[in-house]
């Protein structure tokens, strides 16, 4: 698909319909993106205030076939945020668009525009004492729009699910400039193709989305944390199906930690306080919350004594107070940057199915050892069968010693979540980095799928062209 | 588009590529729906046994342009497994793909494939002490490859989401025979477009479903019932808002029931166990399922209490045991049989936005009174703003008496529940019958987008001819 650039005619032609203040030369900050991989060239920026001006904005860039890249807080760790190569296209944030629309408490719905920050809507739900229960690192500075357009996970997919579970209703600008007005409140609407599933996770490369209506939830009453050290990855899993059994979906967060990350948490940040005076192999971060009359004290030291009583877990620590929950999510949280710190040589964000993680624990080990000697720090989401698999440099060697490893590593881990039935990209997204990674690993008949639809609903390819799907 | 009949020519085509007994006529059962509305005309029935062989049928198919039935239970409300018109069409019957393939119960995950009954769902997850949540009127013969087709909902949907919250992966077969095989049992999983949604509640227009891998949960301790009476629809929202803030996830049923239908339950199965000597206006059926040590009684009983206190219920009981439990719900499901039994003129499966319920319900009657002198039994699951909204002709008359203002009582309805927000068709489909109002009343950019959808995936037209949209 041969694209135009956005020159000085196409901004002529925008600007007639259009305030004046829509339009301006693209600053660095929209032409960068967390990582550094990738970096945008010069670009036109718009900042429309309206769902009809970005309609306008689509419908003149699909006139004259310029590539329009959708930016919401630009947090994206896939390179989706940026057009580094190409005919120099238009940027167009969503940052104005912030709009609370409407909130129902008695629905637990909250209807937002796209632009709106994350934290911002964590807020409103607050507010009106709900929880939206999306969380995530970025939340100060991501918006809900890219938050969507991406099916971001975070830290309460376990209990309430992706972004996409997260959301009842779109608004959205289609890549013909039609608006299409989904915007539904509704729990149960059986009428045709659901659009709204589609964007969510297009990445930009299907429409713009404009505004949503969201799913609330009641705050649990009380809440508590226990860190649990158990034998193994195995043991982590029963712990986890023995976890459901008690406590149903009251099970907020259920972390898998190992050893290594705790050990570079003492070397690079000595002052993070850590639970155990000898870092545990394995250990499992485990939150609950409550509905009614239950401690949560109380059920976490049942499961306590049924999973030390089936042989699961070994110790473990009940946070006595808000302090020291915080300071267990502490050491969570501050793992990736004492990985940053000690510098990965690979970092993967894989998911496999429940039970394969064990057997990927293990294989992935041996499948390294064949490449060479590395430390491992396997993390993360266990209760979504979400790993953070990072590979470092044995004490005193560094990354740029393990530079002519490192493709062989990716596709390694790669290959073995792949055997596995896994996924290479369990919560970042596809973007411009992992394109190739779907062209290779996807199903050819998924990938025909796509293609298809991308060229049905985007004919001129102009919605984020280079993310996603090749047409 | 123009087919071509399933002639001779094409059945022998066929036969040579698949085993002797996969082909025959279709007997008359195939022809048939439960509303008896369309009769389906003669048409070649398979029977395929494994997804090679649909793959055949439906490569077959496209290559020949013949319209491809896809057929599950046969339970659909909405016409959609019966082609009453168009060039004989292959009905592709799923039932001999009855397999349970794989059961995870610490994944909380069972595969199987898409013609086993719905009710051997649930006994398969039963077996390993997990729920499969999907639970409606038909499960008995009903097949999990239509309900996920149809996006089915039923009774469990408060708690648990639609037939597609359920599930975590499909395999398929598209419109050129292509087998897609999603059937990832991942939490967690942004590699591309989200098929798996596009295809749950197409209805068999953009592919067929074979197989599907399933969420279970585990199975809530203790259940408790009650049947509160409430002041108004209003105050049986501001108890379901009640309920959440103390039990959370735990509600399993909230369902709203109208004097009307226990009227004319006394009135045509007077053997029907009724719980208040005098039926109330309003009243409110409660299910709960509650995970570790909670009483469920304690737990409906300190609702009440509350409720009471707010002034929202006037009355009320709570199940003492579950005979008492069953005799409630009994009231519930036996109310759709007394409707038959009385004879409805127009019946809706309409959904509005929860908090505009009350105002619904009271500008329906109004609308109908401008129309003539009715009955309304107004009655369902509430907690999903899913209504079932049934009019009824005045004590003796009868419906053939109002047969003149049918057409004008559906306009009045749908086009009240499309100035709300809502929905015409919650949790049935489109299928053939209701294709007149998805024309009428859906959003402009949402048809073309389905047609473009439709057209990319299917150029042929093969698939469910006739059904959901034209293109």
């Amino acid at each position: 698909m041969m694209l135009n650039p956005a020159d000085a005619a196409f901004r002529a032609r925008l600007s007639a319909d259009l305030p004046d203040d829509v339009l301006r030369d693209a600053d660095a900050r929209y032409l960068e993106e967390p990582r550094g991989v990738y970096v945008g060239q010069p670009a036109l920026l718009a900042l429309p205030r309206t769902t009809e001006e970005v309609s306008t904005l689509i419908r003149h860039a699909n006139d004259a076939r310029v590539g329009v890249v959708p930016y919401g807080g630009g947090t994206g760790l896939v390179g989706g945020q940026v057009a580094p190569d190409g005919p120099v296209p238009l940027i167009l944030s969503l940052e104005r668009m912030n709009k609370l629309r409407d909130v129902y408490p008695d629905e637990n719905v909250l209807v937002v525009e796209a632009g709106v920050i994350l934290a911002d809507v964590q807020a409103a739900a607050d507010a009106v004492d709900r929880l939206f229960p999306l969380s995530l690192a970025a939340e100060g500075s991501a918006r809900i729009g890219g938050n969507l357009s991406t099916n971001a996970g975070g830290t309460g997919v376990l209990r309430y699910g992706n972004s996409r579970d997260l959301c009842l209703g779109l608004e959205a600008v289609l890549p013909d400039g039609q608006i299409w007005n989904g915007l539904t409140r509704l729990r149960k609407n059986n009428t045709g193709y659901d659009l709204r599933h589609l964007l969510i996770g297009a990445e930009g490369t299907l429409g713009v989305i404009t505004a949503a209506a969201l799913k609330l939830f009641p705050k649990p009453a009380r809440t508590g944390t226990a860190l649990l050290v158990v034998n193994s990855p195995r043991a982590a899993l029963e712990l986890l199906s023995l976890a459901k059994a008690q406590l149903g979906e009251m099970i907020s967060a259920f972390e898998l930690i190992h050893r290594q990350g705790m050990d570079f948490l003492s070397q690079t940040l000595p002052d993070v306080r850590q639970p155990f005076a000898e870092p545990p192999e394995w250990s499992v971060l485990i939150d609950v919350g409550l509905s009614g009359e239950l401690d949560p004290s109380e059920a976490l030291e049942t499961l306590f004594a049924a999973a030390h009583e089936a042989g699961l877990v070994t110790d473990g620590l009940i946070a006595q107070n808000a302090a020291q929950a915080t300071d267990f999510w502490n050491v969570r949280e501050m793992i990736p940057e004492g990985n940053r710190q000690i510098g990965s040589i690979s970092s993967h964000d894989i998911s496999v199915p429940l039970s394969a993680i064990p057997d990927f624990i293990a294989k992935g080990g041996e499948i390294l050892a064949r490449i060479g000697e590395f430390r491992i720090n396997c993390f993360g989401h266990v209760g979504d069968g979400n790993l953070h698999y990072n590979v470092f440099p044995l004490k005193g060697k560094n990354r740029a010693d393990h530079d002519h490893q490192k493709a062989e590593i990716q596709a390694a881990v790669h290959d073995l979540v792949q055997e596995m039935g896994g996924s290479f990209s369990a919560e970042h997204g596809v973007g411009r980095m992992k394109r190739a990674d779907l062209e290779h690993y996807g199903d050819p008949a998924k990938l025909s799928a796509m293609r298809a639809i991308k060229s049905a609903l985007d004919p001129n390819g102009i919605m984020n062209p280079g993310a996603v799907v090749n047409v």
